[in-house]
Formats: C-alpha cells, sequence, structure tokens
C-alpha cells in the first residue's frame, strides 16, 4: 500500500492522525505535498459533499469562539460530526486572533464528535482559501456532516469564506453605538443569518436592541425571496439560551435551498469559478516568475509611462500565444 | 504623415471627428484597428489625466439623461469641456437605455464645449469597461477637463465604472416606498455623493423625505474619512435648483482628495490593475481557444467528477510551463 493510499484509507476510516496529515500536506508550501494532496482529494471526492457548510464571521470581539465551541457542541449533541475550519490569513501577523483556536475551544476540541483545525499559519487570502477548499473536502471525507469555516471580519475574508460555503451566518454583538457595525463592507448583505450574541446579563437590553435595529436594516436592504429570507436570532454562549434555535433556523435554511436545488447549484459556480482561479492564478504566477518583466511593466504603468493595455502585450509576448 | 500620426495630431488639436475616428477604432472588434488605437493612446498618453473622472449611476427613471444634460450644460458654462461617456453593456439587448444617448442629450450633444458618446453597442462588462478606458484617455487628450462615465444602475456595471472614475456619484429618486432603492447591491456604500433627482413640483415633498432617509443611510453606514465623508444632495434638472451646488460639491471632492494625494494613488491602482486584467482575459481567453479543453475541464468540475485543482492543473498543461 502506498503512502496516499494509507492516507486516503486512514481519511475514509476517520482517523484523526490520517486527517491531520493530509490537511497539513493540503497546507505545505512544498510542491511534493501538494501533489499528494491533490492526489489524495482526488480519490476522496466521491465521499466528499455531504455536509452543510457554513461560514461563520463577525468582528474581533463579537464573541466568535465563544458561539462556536457552544454551538459546535450543541450540534454534535444533535448526532452530528462537526469540523471547525478558519480563513485568517492575517494571524500571524495581528496577533493570531485565530491562532489559538485549540486551546480557546478546549472543551470543543477535545469532543471526539469534534475536529477544530486553527487557521493555515500564513500566506495570502487566495491562498489561504484555496486550501481551504480543499480541506472542507478533506474533513467531509472523514464523515464530518457539519463544517464551520470561521472567518474574523476584516474585509476580504468574508468574501472568500461566502465563496466557500452554502450558507453565511454573520455574528453581531450588542450595543456599539447607533450606527450598525459590519454593515460598512456589504457584509449584511451577504448574511442568510444574522446572530446576536452575549444576549445574557445586563448585556440583554442592548442585545435586545441590537436585534431591533438589524431586524430593520434587514428589511431595508430587502434581501432574499421566497426560498429565503435573512433574520436575526438572539443567544448566549454562556447560558447557551437559543444556541438551539440558531441551529433549527439553519437546518431550516439547509431545507429550503436544498429543495430549490440551489445547493448543487452554489457549489457547481463555487467550483467552477475555483478552478478559473487556479488557473489564473498559476498563469500569473508564472507571469511574475518569468524575469521581472510583470513587475516592470506594473511600474511603468503606475507612473504613467506605458497604458495598461500596451504593457500587457509586452509581459504577454514571454507566453507563446501567437499575434497579438 | 501617417494614418496614425494624423489621428493623434487631430486629437491633440481636439478635432471631434479625429476623436470620433479614434474612440471608433477603440471599439473596433477587428485586431488591427485596435493595435492602431493603442498605438494612438500610447502616443497620447503625456496629454491624458488631467480632467476629472465622475461615475454616475442609477436606476432606470431616475432621470438620468435629463440630470446629465442640464448638470453638463452649467460644468460648460463654468467653462469646462464635459465628456459623456457610457457604461451598458445590455444596451443593444435592452431596447437600448442609453443608446439613445445623443437624442436624449440633443442640447448638450449639440453644445461646442461638449461631447456625447453612446455607450459602444455590444460586448462584456469588461470588454465595455476596458474600451472606455482608453476613451477616457482620448477624450481627455482632445482637451475634455470634466469626463461623465454614466452607467444604468443594473448590477456589475457600477463596480466595473466604479474602477475607471476618480469619483462615484448615485442618482436617487424621490419616493419608490420606504426601502431604500439602490442599497441593495452596495453601491450606496461606493457612493461619494448622493443626488436627489426630480426635486421640484408635487415631488418636492417625496424628494425631502428621500434626502432625509439617505442622509440617515449615510450617517449609518458611517462610509469615508476625515478626508470625505459621503454626504447627499437635492436637484432638479427641470428648474436647474440645485444643479451648480452639485458642481460645487464635487469640485471641494476633488480638492480634498488631490490634496490628500488620493487621486493620482487611485489612478496608479486602476492603471495596474488594468493591466493585470489584460493579461488574465488575453490568457483565459486562449485558454478556451485551445481546443475546448476548458470547456470539458469545467463541465467535469461543475458535475463533481473532478477537483478544480485537478481540473487546473490538466487545463494548464496547455501552456510550456514545466511541471506544475
Amino acid at each position: 500500500m502506498s503512502d496516499t493510499d494509507q492516507l486516503v484509507s486512514g481519511v475514509l476510516e476517520g482517523n484523526r492522525r490520517a486527517l491531520a496529515r493530509l490537511i497539513t500536506r493540503i497546507e505545505s508550501t512544498r510542491r511534493d505535498h501538494r501533489a499528494e494532496a491533490s492526489d489524495a482529494i482526488t480519490r476522496l471526492l466521491p465521499e466528499t459533499g455531504k455536509s452543510i457548510r457554513i461560514g461563520i464571521s463577525g468582528v474581533p470581539g463579537v464573541g466568535k469562539s465563544s458561539f462556536i465551541e457552544t454551538f459546535g457542541l450543541h450540534v454534535v449533541e444533535q448526532g452530528h460530526k462537526v469540523a471547525v475550519l478558519a480563513v485568517d490569513p492575517s494571524s500571524p501577523k495581528h496577533g493570531g486572533s485565530i491562532l489559538g483556536d485549540k486551546t480557546r475551544m478546549e472543551n470543543l476540541a477535545r469532543n471526539p464528535g469534534a475536529y477544530v483545525r486553527p487557521s493555515p499559519s500564513s500566506g495570502s487570502i487566495g491562498g489561504v482559501a484555496r486550501r481551504t477548499r480543499e480541506t472542507i473536502l478533506a474533513v467531509e471525507a472523514a464523515g464530518f456532516d457539519v463544517v464551520l469555516v470561521e472567518t474574523v471580519g476584516v474585509g476580504q475574508s468574508e468574501y472568500a469564506v461566502a465563496d466557500l460555503v452554502d450558507m453565511f451566518v454573520l455574528l453581531v454583538a450588542p450595543g456599539g453605538g447607533d450606527d450598525l457595525q459590519g454593515i460598512k463592507k456589504g457584509i449584511v448583505e451577504m448574511a442568510d443569518l444574522l446572530v446576536v450574541t452575549k444576549n445574557d446579563g445586563d448585556l440583554q437590553k442592548a442585545a435586545s436592541r441590537a436585534f431591533q435595529d438589524y431586524t430593520s436594516a434587514l428589511r431595508m436592504l430587502r434581501g432574499g425571496d421566497d426560498v429565503w429570507r435573512p433574520e436575526v436570532l438572539r443567544c448566549s454562549a454562556h447560558t447557551r439560551d437559543g444556541i438551539p434555535e440558531v441551529w433549527a433556523r439553519m437546518e431550516a435554511f439547509r431545507e429550503a435551498v436544498q429543495a430549490a436545488g440551489r445547493i448543487d447549484e452554489r457549489r457547481a459556480e463555487q467550483a467552477a469559478s475555483w478552478m478559473w482561479d487556479e488557473v489564473t492564478s498559476t498563469l500569473l504566477a508564472e507571469v511574475r516568475r518569468k524575469g521581472g518583466v510583470g513587475d516592470k511593466m506594473e511600474a511603468a504603468v503606475r507612473s504613467g509611462k506605458r497604458t495598461p493595455t500596451d504593457a500587457a502585450r509586452e509581459i504577454l509576448k514571454q507566453f507563446d500565444l501567437g499575434d497579438l
């Protein structure tokens, strides 16, 4: 049995060591590791796709880890297997907001029904997202049927995550002034569900105000359609109040969009755009590798010395594309 | 003197015929025409960039043509030369909402201080945007110092236009229910200025309500920073009320962002991303041209028969990139 054979059968048996090894290969910068991972994923493909993939976002301080821990344990109690992944390319630079996942979600990480994987330690958003796509397939093949993809709300990463999942959930904290935090980046518009956290103790009043504010914001945005209309929920990771309702609404979402054929549709779209992203990014990387003509041209364009079209043509000369 | 020499010197003299000929070359689907245009633009480059580029968007029915005509005439009266371009890839299919520009903006089009160019008649948003970028440079070289790029609010085209201009202006109509039309697509967030149109006759009350709604929406969105904070204005293309104020605020915007060095910065970014777009789109077009492997792979990925990574590698085999 080859190494890859062992890896594949280990993952299919739900062996955590094999799963961890495969994910390490996926995240590796070594070309041979990545090729091995890619082979393994191809062979695992028939056993993937059976989970619901849920993106969870929210600005730092919203209580994301506490929510995911309590929520994850609840879902495990319902008989599911829960994997928690993270897309957070900035973690090593910015003090590791998600880096410490494993210790922060101690109870969930220790639970045999759950698998918590910290964010890959470096790379661009695009790179991290690409690897997370493969990691989703890996945990699915290992039998996890609820995949949570967490991201910290720092701009582009939410869009990258939305492109990986079936459902996008935005956590918001009570308080924070009369402006709606999060609305800023159009993130609210992407959300299939909004969850107000920390609905406990002396924050309950503020949580109920936030609930009302977001409910009217959603009404104003008029998102959704007959199949699904985004809604706002409240919960407390501390008292567990509202946590079962969050899961119930996620199940309702899954049922509604699945009945409308949208999950398959969305995943087919995502896979196709993933493929073209890979093609494009490889070609662009190649352009940059080839003697720095790309850099030289970019500088000329930025300083207004060449038109973009002209510079692009110069770059393309390096590929054997015939007459442009 | 070669044809291109004549074209270049004609445009530099502000000859309208030469300008029209150059734009026709830019919009042509013939490769030799485009190459000629590209050459001409390269030579005109030192005389470009001196205008303020303003994107103007708004859903059908908002009164865009009337606004642009009245506004354009006002700006011409202030001693400026105004060019009006359009990004509207859907015009031929959808009944030509912008196609009829020239007749709709009769007074402006006839004015010697203005140049109204209808939207290129076909192509994808990306293609139309690419050609509009070159057309902006062409009209600048011909001496137009205010360039208005109009687009109908139908989704992606606003983003394409925002990527071409220094300032993005959103027109909104009074009324339309208690939801804020336009908020939907995050377009409001891109706007540096919101203008409520039709502030006249029996619509004045509704216009003032829209003014208040959008003002509080902007406050909630908390866009902008110390350099510029988006604001809402009211005007009437019919009575010309408020039109001078719109221009005054645009000038204030230009001054503020120019002092902060942002116009150059933004244009350098736009030019660099334009260049890479050209590289990418040419390479992708080439991929698709080469025997349909791209299509075959896309179908395999969509149906879940191949992983995107694997399919991408298959496609990339067609380029001589060495071992991937």
